[in-house]
């Protein structure tokens, strides 16, 4: 029996383009001579579509979709997500399925039973829970349909107190079939993978597990389908962050020999191949093809540009070095050679005159006050506003530079160097980002060497360095991972040889920032827990974690 | 036998804070001899702590506090909110439970069945639901407790396939108890107190529901507690928007009369006082004591000065003037009118030097493009750039001014007017926003009739007019109201009348302004659809609602 795997990125709510692209990859498949195809969860509408499944016309327009998608299921049997009603009287009104098509018709409906509901997943939210279990049969075959987390439960810790596979095992399937929607970070790969092969071996079934890939804003899809074997070995393992597509010829009991990729988690790699598919997808979803960003010698903004121009061609990239009276002649130099270097325009402003202005504006309403944040705050908010203009001006997108260090204890600007469309590398810390120049420089001197060695300062006061207020990044990171990541609290990050001050001085930094990161772009996730949707945080509140 | 009914403010996270005031109505309670105290839904640790419930140590802390409080329990039951840990080896870690205590002891503990996740709510991200039904007895009474949604799924659409009531009616009770953390929106009010109502008459029992006041962030708590009787009056009704304590002295099968308030949905007053009291909880939990607000004579920023003073004082309001040169005179009289009015201090900064200085730096990188929204976005910037300025050096926090049919339409410049800390009525449509006008001129003119009489303007070119750009606020208000809170899709609306090419613009413009949106402050939530937590939408995405 010939399956194929198709890998696809969809876009959320574009119902006519995802049916087509689907078509396009069913159109190849029957040439192939395969009888079944297989799409990745909630296909047909794009995972997630939040609250526009509140709207029943969004359901509708996706059974008219699925119309459209039934009449090529000839000769052919298509497997595809898509919302459902789920027509109870008592529930929710919509199911997570995944539609079996055969010769024109709908054969069956398969509903998701494991419902995630943390993190970045909000699926009760929307569906209602699948409680019986049926194996789907086509030519022969005893299909057990699942749909992405429906695969999880099998080990300790179990979040669920069903686990799908037990149920179906009882009706003795002969094929496992895994419509996903997972999407990346860099430690999840390797766990994905070990998991689904468990499955496999657990089973001792064969699993033909579909992934997607692209961004919908951030939350990154980075593919990786697999065809696995009953015996665990990983015949088939599809492409990361690209679009593929894969026919097997399948027979019961035949074991394939193990072709997996030598992928592994934390590959710096593999966290720059999501970066630069989450920027090209969030400026072609959206309709961009300029970005924009202020280019100040620094490390951040150095690995952004040089990303960013990777995702969008240098071309369409342009830096806008924004010199003030306290920016060395150093910045200025190294963020020209850096456009250089990639070959992208670049325009020097001095910020020097707005400044004057503003504190000139605002001198009488100061008399009686000390110098303090405010007037460093002046400058990062006027570098905001140039860059705002330009970017409305040339109709191009400004690219937000924080990282996940500055971003998690405040240092950053609200309407200053917060702003901007998108946060390309908000949930790496800033070692990680010393990592990424490093890849990036991997074959030549992109970023130069200056940038990568000086000390880290924001240049908003005379010779300001950033360890004049923070610990030094790779105390501050790994407290940081202790406290988002892996949900410590102060006593425990203490216990394991931090000092107390000092741990208990980030913790409050980060409680206290909840209100700037409230207000701040979305950041593409490559972590397990990324600021944004994945950690909701009260932002008024008493913490004493 | 003596109920107390406690009605309180807590804050999310502050413990020690909360178990005070709980324990200063816990001795009130024993000096009025009453028998049980009754708080509401997760009192010890307030509604709700998010994700600060994945840390272990928080919920540690719960239980210290929790035994604390325990030793309050000597004469008197105590019957409080706060997650306890499920200790399931298949499900969710916590309980989102009412914990009993008598004797210095816990007596029992019950946990909600029924975990909102729509709208606001997220409760099974964090919560195993309850799957087992007790009742609870003290001093011969058998109580029925549940915990807010629990009573919710009596009528028709049910939600959930189990009524929690339904199973405990087995059991024979004496009476109903419920501990709720239910929000305030001006469509809730009155089907809250319909549907309790209800519950009574349904299982001929006695209601005890208390309720929680105070905002936390934009949920706003009315309060709002009752005592009602088994024939379905109510009894008790206690304050909207204020703490309160009522003792009621209650023996089976008597019916006690009518003493309900007369507040009705839609009330000005009860929106009037939500917001007041948003604006005051979210300034007195994050330790600000002062506002600043740009005050442009229009009536947005003017219902939000008056708003704001009543909150927290007239002197603590800081209205700050910025006119340009697109300001009319009219403008900065009325300002400066209501202000007096008002007897806050008021300053006038002009942007004019600021403005020039921007668009003299920026002008040879315009060169061969057109004027456009660019420069009128200088113009919101930086106003927004001073107004920051000025909330950082004098330690107040700037409040936002939008409104909810700008900021549904975008009709906002992003670090610009949607600046600030807290927006207090971006959940008022501009119809609203007049109606609130009039409410705060109820005994003398506040707001001058100028201001309520003009055809608003953004005042960011010559003789602009918000007409120019958006239909005539009752008709796009009411297409705005149908497509956000009612959820219907484009082609609903025009079968109701409204033109088509109208109706497409207006969607459009909402949906491709979730960008905006996102980075926004935080909004009051006073309807049942307020633009923040309860409506998420992607924001890459197609739409075609």
């Amino acid at each position: 029996m010939k399956i194929v795997l198709s890998q696809l990125n969809y876009t959320i709510g574009d119902l006519d383009g995802n049916v087509n692209k689907m078509a396009e990859h069913i159109n190849r498949a029957k040439n192939d001579g395969a009888d079944i195809i297989v799409f990745s969860e909630l296909s047909i509408c794009g995972y997630i579509p939040k609250d526009m499944l509140n709207y029943q016309s969004f359901v509708k327009r996706c059974y008219t979709a699925l119309d459209t998608l039934k009449a090529y299921a000839n000769g052919i049997a298509i497997i595809a997500g898509m919302p459902t009603r789920s027509g109870l009287t008592k529930g929710k009104k919509l199911y997570n399925s995944a539609v079996v098509m055969a010769d024109g018709e709908i054969l069956q409906e398969v509903h998701k039973t494991l419902l995630p509901t943390y993190d970045v997943f909000d699926e009760y939210r929307y569906f209602e829970p699948n409680t019986s279990f049926n194996l789907v049969e086509y030519k022969g075959v005893k299909m057990a349909i699942t749909i992405c987390e429906d695969l999880w439960n099998l080990d300790a810790p179990h979040l669920y107190s069903t686990t799908p596979m037990d149920e179906l095992m009882a009706l003795q399937p002969d094929i496992m079939i895994n419509l996903s929607g997972s999407p990346y970070s860099y430690n999840h790969v390797e766990d994905r993978k070990n998991r689904m092969v468990a499955n496999a071996k657990q089973y001792q079934l064969p699993l033909v597990y579909v992934n997607q890939i692209g961004a919908h804003t951030d939350i990154l899809f980075d593919g990786g389908s697999m065809f696995i074997n009953q015996t665990g070995e990983i015949a088939e393992e599809l492409n990361y962050f690209q679009e593929d597509y894969r026919c097997i010829d399948w027979s019961k009991d035949e074991v394939y020999p193990d072709n997996s990729l030598d992928y592994k988690d934390e590959d710096i790699e593999l966290i720059h191949d999501a970066i630069v598919m989450g920027i090209r997808d969030y400026f072609g979803k959206m309709g961009f093809k300029k970005a924009l960003l202020g280019s100040s010698g620094g490390i951040d903004s150095a690995v952004i540009h040089a990303l960013a121009a990777e995702a969008l061609g240098p071309e369409n990239v342009m830096a806008v070095l924004l010199p003030s009276k306290y920016s060395s002649t150093g910045s200025v130099v190294d963020a020209e050679t850096l456009s250089k270097n990639l070959n992208s325009p670049y325009k020097i402003i001095s910020i020097e005159d707005m400044v004057k202005v503003v504190e000139g504006t605002l001198t009488p309403h100061f008399d009686g006050y000390d110098v303090d944040v405010t007037e460093e705050n002046i400058q990062a908010r006027s570098r905001g506003l140039l860059l705002m203009a330009l970017s409305n001006k040339y109709g191009s997108m400004v690219l937000n530079t924080s990282n996940k260090s500055e971003t998690a204890v405040g240092y950053a600007t609200l309407y200053g160097d917060m702003c901007g469309g998108l946060s390309a590398i908000g949930d790496l810390y800033k070692m990680q980002v010393y990592e990424m120049a490093r890849y990036i420089n991997r074959d030549r001197e992109i970023i130069p060497e200056e940038i990568i060695n000086k000390a880290p300062s924001a240049e908003l006061r005379h010779d300001q360095k950033d360890s004049d207020s923070l610990p030094p990044y790779p105390v501050l990171d790994k407290i940081l991972m202790l406290y988002i990541e892996e949900q410590k609290g102060w006593t425990e990050i203490v216990a394991m040889g931090y000092d107390e001050a000092l741990v208990r001085k980030v913790i409050k930094l980060v409680d206290r920032n909840e209100y700037k990161r409230f207000q701040a772009a979305p950041i593409l996730r490559i972590s397990n827990l990324a600021f944004g949707v994945g950690r909701q945080m009260p932002l008024v509140g008493r913490f004493y974690n």
